[in-house]
């Protein structure tokens, strides 16, 4: 295994996120090379030292340079994170498979479950490179990626079943603006950045009939609760779902208003209709197309999700979102424990 | 003891959250008589169903019914909720020890400890009354008393070492805007609402200093852990600081513009010094005195609180805030646990 601190570090995908977090890696003193798609673009980040596409404004440092081809990138390094729509790792994860060093380290900084099987990014990994889950890492928290590409200071968290793989990437991934935190608990690392969404649907509506912190905080509170309690059932750590990768992407997210999930919220608590909202934002934010899929778990597993019942609810016109929002904290009347 | 549903309901101090909360009772079907302390006030608000200096454009119900004196509210009364400033709460006990009734409730709604004794508020109500513990209920939770009182959404938690006692109260304290949750950690519930001023603080630098939702969803979510294992110490359970009292709370006042120790925190990261912010509020904030007590105890007990320390340094002018700032989430470099 290549020495720690001189591994060779390579991002694969271009967007904001990971042409942000290829940023914090060379900013910590790492060169990084980077898979972008698109040749131009590429190009445009060696030459110019811009993604104006994705980051408009930013610098990018000297030391990261990009490839538009996949294979350059991949051969020879030693950690790679990935940074591709979730929809797209399995297709992308499968063209790199034969490309991978035998001990490579993999992390995902992806944030969804693959819609046809269901798996978290971190099983889509382990599936199709047959990497063990010790050399799998998984990076989350409150990732507005401008803000951070901004170098306004953040923190994130690194999880891996082992420590040792997390601690490793964890020193990768930090430099003056971001601090790296580590835990064991990858499921509850990947679901926090899922379920948030569903949370996030729900503050939006609040949000949108008008209502002000008061009641977006109550939304919050309760709503980490309710997804926790789901977490816990797949095999999460409440612990986590209380750290970054849980309530501190759900807080980030929640007053971001470029959140895609916050968003649509924001359009039902207007009044929009469900078919308008998913026309209005040119495609269905992930946290929408989660909510029947959740309720399904739940419900099996006998757990009460007033929040994400009562956004179904919406979505299917058996209630207004007006209607919903005194009723997001709790549907039930009965002083209850929190 | 009175049956529950027939208790007779007094609410102590007419500021924006008691007279907020008096209308919450009354919206929920129950008379509540106000003790205001400005004979004008008991008018306003009994001739006029108006209280102009506190609640500006907020029409109070017909139940609501108000006095000048403190006897004929006191006496008689089977519930009682308190909302005078923290510091007057023991001149204002002492003076009602002698007209309540034997089995009287006594339900704090005060944030803060006294600064004198360093007590909660249940234990200066507990001391000063002779109620035992089982009579005396605290609320709390995200509490914009504006927002409130303009019928937006939202939950509290009302807390009792008597279950029996947080459900009665709970049932009083509770409306189709205005939810109520119970727990029995009197501790936590009180401290949520004392400690999280001084996260506000930290998320108000970093505001002041120009950063966004990322860096400040952050320094909250760090911040909660931080006195998370403050309030374990003092007895606190964890999950009444992930609840309303805690996060809830935390949340609200960190996004309001109204928050005092929010201010006091972008104040002190737009480069103004301690004594100037004292100035330019008229008062102290109640969380920058609570910095140095917080801090001494955390030291006894061996708690590390990056945070707190940090804004003492800058309080003491041995950081500036623009420095402080990237460091808020950790001062120490090297990968750690959430």
């Amino acid at each position: 295994m290549t020495e720690p601190g001189t591994e060779r570090i390579a991002v694969i995908g271009g967007g904001n996120w990971g042409t942000t977090f290829a940023k914090v890696v060379v900013d910590g003193g790492r060169p990084v090379t980077l898979w972008a798609r698109r040749f131009e673009q590429a190009v445009e980040i060696n030459d110019a030292h811009r993604n104006t596409q994705y980051l408009p404004g930013i610098d990018l440092p000297l030391g990261l340079t990009a490839n538009h081809e996949l294979e350059p990138v991949v051969t020879g390094a030693d950690v790679l994170f990935l940074s591709v729509p979730a929809q797209a790792a399995r297709e992308r994860l499968e063209e790199m498979r034969s490309m991978l060093k035998e001990d490579a380290i993999l992390v995902s900084l992806m944030k969804g479950v693959e819609r046809s099987t269901g798996l978290r990014m971190s099983e889509v990994i382990a599936e199709v490179s047959g990497i063990p889950m010790e050399r799998i890492a998984v990076a989350s928290g409150p990732n507005i990626a401008m803000e951070i590409a901004r170098e306004e200071p953040t923190a994130i968290v690194v999880a891996s079943e082992s420590r040792e793989t997390a601690d490793r990437v964890a020193r990768i991934a930090r430099n003056s603006y971001l601090r790296s935190f580590v835990n064991t608990d990858v499921v509850g690392t990947e679901y926090g950045g899922v379920l948030k969404n569903l949370i996030a649907i729900a503050v939006g509506i609040v949000d949108g009939v008008g209502y002000g912190e008061n009641t977006k905080a109550a939304v919050m509170t309760r709503g980490l609760a309710e997804i926790t309690q789901f977490a816990l059932t797949m095999g999460a750590q409440a612990s986590t779902m209380m750290g970054l990768a849980g309530l501190g992407d759900l807080i980030a997210t929640c007053e971001s208003p470029l959140s895609r999930n916050f968003t649509a919220g924001r359009l039902l608590g207007q009044g929009y209709v469900f078919e308008d909202v998913v026309q209005q934002m040119e495609q269905t934010a992930e946290g929408l197309r989660s909510v029947r899929p959740v309720l399904d778990h739940a419900e099996a597993q006998g757990i009460d999700m007033p929040i994400a019942r009562q956004i179904d609810a919406v979505l299917h016109g058996r209630m207004k979102p007006a209607d919903l929002a005194p009723h997001l904290a709790t549907d039930d009347d009965t002083p209850r424990g929190e």
